[in-house]
């Protein structure tokens, strides 16, 4: 792994615990509660794409400044009694920051390990989206993947069609073409949390 | 994989995505749900069985037909404003059909494996279910796995008991033990759904 | 695997099957259910752990007794037509023995597998809570690792971490250090559940 892949993943961990770590206090859960959301968040959708492509050790018990710093991010909250409004009224910032760089870095583990761009692509879509999937089902809300939110799995499909013609086709650097594929994902997302952006429902066939 | 396994998995992997879409369009859920959806009732099962046996690339990272071909299910569907009030009461068909083959080929890659045959019937059972059962969680209904629904994994277990000594006792060939055991589980599921079977449920202990 | 580690690994699942039996006939499932739900209390947190170690078989896969058991067990209850008070009451007694054990088997696989203590001891909690949080899941109940339950995962930690140093730092056979780090979960979750004790829950963001 080179060190610009070390840390741009370092940052997706930072971005993921510190969400998971916001949206478990939005719910007023205990700090092992805390932590075991944060940890999820982070670490979810990562352990998915290691275990689908059969990459050992996983990349949270490889690095394991990973777990350990997320760790402090939960026990570092709970000395906070109460956070200021503006805090959770920016829990889209992590998250979208997350969702990009976890799918761009899924797509290209994918490709490393010789997959085709679509497959690459669902990996992609996969790493980016599971851990905030799972943060919603535990915080019992309904996941937004499933429901009409604001694009989440539409962003993380996008940028990774967006990054692998970009490393593959242009003569691009892949450190330059994955900071680019990130940075559509999370403006996408961004603006379309802004905009409340929808795909139209289908009808019911009931 | 002989081109056999391959067709047949092909046809289980169609019948877990049409029994997606339709289920995920029940929900009103938009293209990128629908997909998500398709791909999770024809994959689930399958990446499953395929990391609990340490086979790998997963059968749907190594044959690239196969989420292509859902994707584009998924697609054309959204062309498709309404679907007319049959399709939604045949919901049943696919889902067995899914469910018989998905198991039979769960059974025959753990024996395969080198499982016994005891092992085999519950990696049968796991793949053939897991599938419906993550859609009934997402579809926000209760698992009818865990519940007095219509003989669901029992359908699923009961074929794959017919498929271990059609094929281990009787000198019957593989291919036509797997057909054998799938059709009586499909037959199995639409009965007992049509005739609403049901496990006597237990007492409560409380 | 020595058969020290084989037994304790066979109470484990023992009792985790039994927590799950008496789980799902609390929540009135019918066989196929009760089975169910005791095959995922009782396989579920290692399952977790083998796939996460990288290691296969399966435990539940490589010792076919460990099934068959847990099979048994969901047979031999379903002739019981009604558990008397006191068995829904004593729940706690096999989840505190299952979650002891599975706990340090957990950090003890991954320190065999050559983790540092710190993931070590996240490997336990993962493996020792899963099942646990699963069978909640299963039974619609909101899983108490994320909510202000009495301690369930930090017992998971508190073990872990006097089993570590036990067996890192003082000349204790690790056998002995493992049942000295069981002890202290079982007894910590015992005491907790009976005594109500909770983390503080931290106040809301909103």
């Amino acid at each position: 792994m080179t060190s610009f892949i070390h840390v741009i993943e370092f940052i997706a961990v930072l971005a993921g615990g510190i969400y998971g770590v916001l949206l478990a206090r939005r719910s007023r859960m205990d700090l092992v509660g805390v932590f075991s959301v944060a940890f999820i968040l982070a670490f979810g959708g990562g352990t998915l794409r290691d275990l689908f492509l059969d990459r050992h050790p996983l990349f949270w018990i490889k690095h394991e400044e990973f777990p350990i710093s997320v760790f402090f991010l939960a026990v570092i909250s709970s000395f906070i009694p109460r956070f200021p409004t503006w805090v959770s009224k920016s829990l889209c910032l992590p998250d979208a920051l997350g969702l990009g760089l976890f799918s761009i870095l899924g797509a290209s583990f994918a490709l490393d390990a010789g997959t085709s761009w679509f497959v690459a692509s669902l990996l992609g879509v996969v790493t980016g989206t599971f851990g905030g999937v799972m943060g919603e089902v535990i915080c019992n809300e309904v996941p937004s993947l499933f429901t009409t939110a604001p694009l989440y799995a539409t962003c993380a499909f996008t940028g990774c069609w967006i990054y692998l013609p970009v490393q593959g086709w242009l003569s691009v650097p892949d450190d330059l073409a994955m900071l680019i594929g990130a940075s559509v994902i999370v403006l996408f997302r961004l603006i379309a949390v802004h905009q409340d952006w929808k795909l139209r429902p289908h009808g019911s066939t009931t």
